[in-house]
């Protein structure tokens, strides 16, 4: 049985709040994580919004989005890359231990050319991360955001590329939504936890019924993926940090987002 | 360059069109295949769609579709393998070398319990294929297919399961769509052709903003699949039979279906 002492959510689930209203519900709801994607901090500012979040009691998890390195020009992957400086800095601001990499892709180029450019992409960045102490966590994404998404669709292809920097501030973000289908995810779970590799754990769920491929994602319960399994193959490696509740879905917005929270919680303790 | 005489056309793809004016239309068009789903034969029977078929002058390369083996109940499993039974019955009857699975899954169980469903389904079908002559091409589908449709999700895995039966009479269906983001793909491909287990080749294209998870799939040429690299990977294995277009589309279907018919021959020509 899990204890809500280990739920973070992230700001996108309830998106309908603002930052001041979201932290004062989860603390309120007994929530003590948050991860902040970065349309949360505007008009705040990531300084203001770290004290917002700190004062509520909640611990700040990760930063969310950077990565998006991939571009046929190379003007185009030096604006990623200083953009993904800039999320660095403010992540730094906030008071975020780690970022959250969705790494990208081209449609207009092989899958294997957008991996190398994301390769090259954290290669550039990795030294203000270091500075900064930052994590960058590599997300593998579902194969069927790999047009323009991400060129990283597996938890052994994100294993591959955490491994070939050899550094404590490059891992890997598990997220069952991207990677429950995947035969091999219990064995890459294991090697990303043997690695040192394993900063941070996404749960939502995979209805059956999906209707949408971005924002149609389910509450933990709703769907069909075996939550307490992943869990147990998520500690096994002697992770027992936050178990990060993200979830995009139009039907849930369109809620009283006091309700979904509700719902979240009681989600969350039955379910992951 | 490839030709037209390589070029095979699924009913489905053109589904306003009943079989007969398909039959008229392909032919008239310079196609030469036809992969016949189940639905266009009925209130024809597979007798009268054969000679049909055979009278436009057209080669009929596959019946579509059997497999969905796995079920929470061993009532519904044996369902699943009698109604196999009754599709190859009718594949011969029609004169099809060649039967689609499109495997199958459970959300209510675990995805290996789904696999291993899978094989026993095919142990228990496939000594009335061979009898028949009608071979089973195992289809791996995309993994966002997995919840329902199919607990085979890579070529590796369809690869692993045809392996098992040592039968010329099974093999895989490899389909541009469910396996162009795969990093193993190539390696895999291979691996088919050298078993002697490449049965069939599909292909359409993803595009890059999929609107909808079933009905959504692009024209060759509309999307991100490298078509000609993977038709290169597919024929360096010796294959040589046709290249099947298999386009599900709520877009395409709305058109003039001639036109489409235009459409898809020209980019046969231009993009596989």
């Amino acid at each position: 049985m899990i204890a809500l002492d280990r739920c973070c959510i992230h700001t996108i689930t309830t998106k309908p709040w603002a930052l001041p209203e979201a932290v004062e519900k989860y603390a309120a709801a007994g929530v003590k994580g948050i991860s902040v994607w970065q349309n949360a901090t505007e008009g705040i500012g990531p300084k203001h919004a770290g004290e917002i979040i700190r004062g509520a009691g909640l611990e700040i998890v990760s930063y969310v989005r950077g990565g998006f390195f991939p571009h046929t020009s190379s003007a185009g992957r030096a604006q990623a890359i200083d953009h993904n400086k800039k999320l660095l800095e403010e992540a730094a601001t906030l008071g975020a231990p780690m970022i959250v990499l969705v790494c990208g892709a081209s449609p207009d180029q092989s899958l294997d050319t957008s991996r190398n450019q994301i390769r090259e992409g954290i290669e550039a960045i990795l030294p203000l991360a270091e500075k900064l102490n930052v994590k960058l966590a590599i997300e593998p994404l579902h194969p069927m955001y790999a047009a323009d998404r991400s060129a990283i669709n597996t938890l052994g292809q994100a294993n591959d590329m955490a491994e070939l920097f050899k550094s404590a501030h490059v891992g890997v973000a598990v997220d069952v939504y991207h990677l429950w289908w995947d035969q091999d995810l219990e064995k890459q779970i294991a090697r990303c936890g043997a690695n040192d590799n394993l900063f941070a754990y996404h749960v939502c769920d995979w209805k059956v019924n999906t209707i949408d491929l971005l924002n149609d994602r389910g509450l933990m319960g709703e769907g069909c993926i075996d939550l307490k399994k992943i869990r147990s193959w998520v500690e096994a490696t002697g992770f027992n940090g936050f178990c990060e509740v993200e979830i995009f879905s139009n039907i849930h917005w369109a809620k009283d987002q006091d309700i979904f929270l509700k719902e979240i919680t009681e989600a969350f303790l039955q379910h992951v």
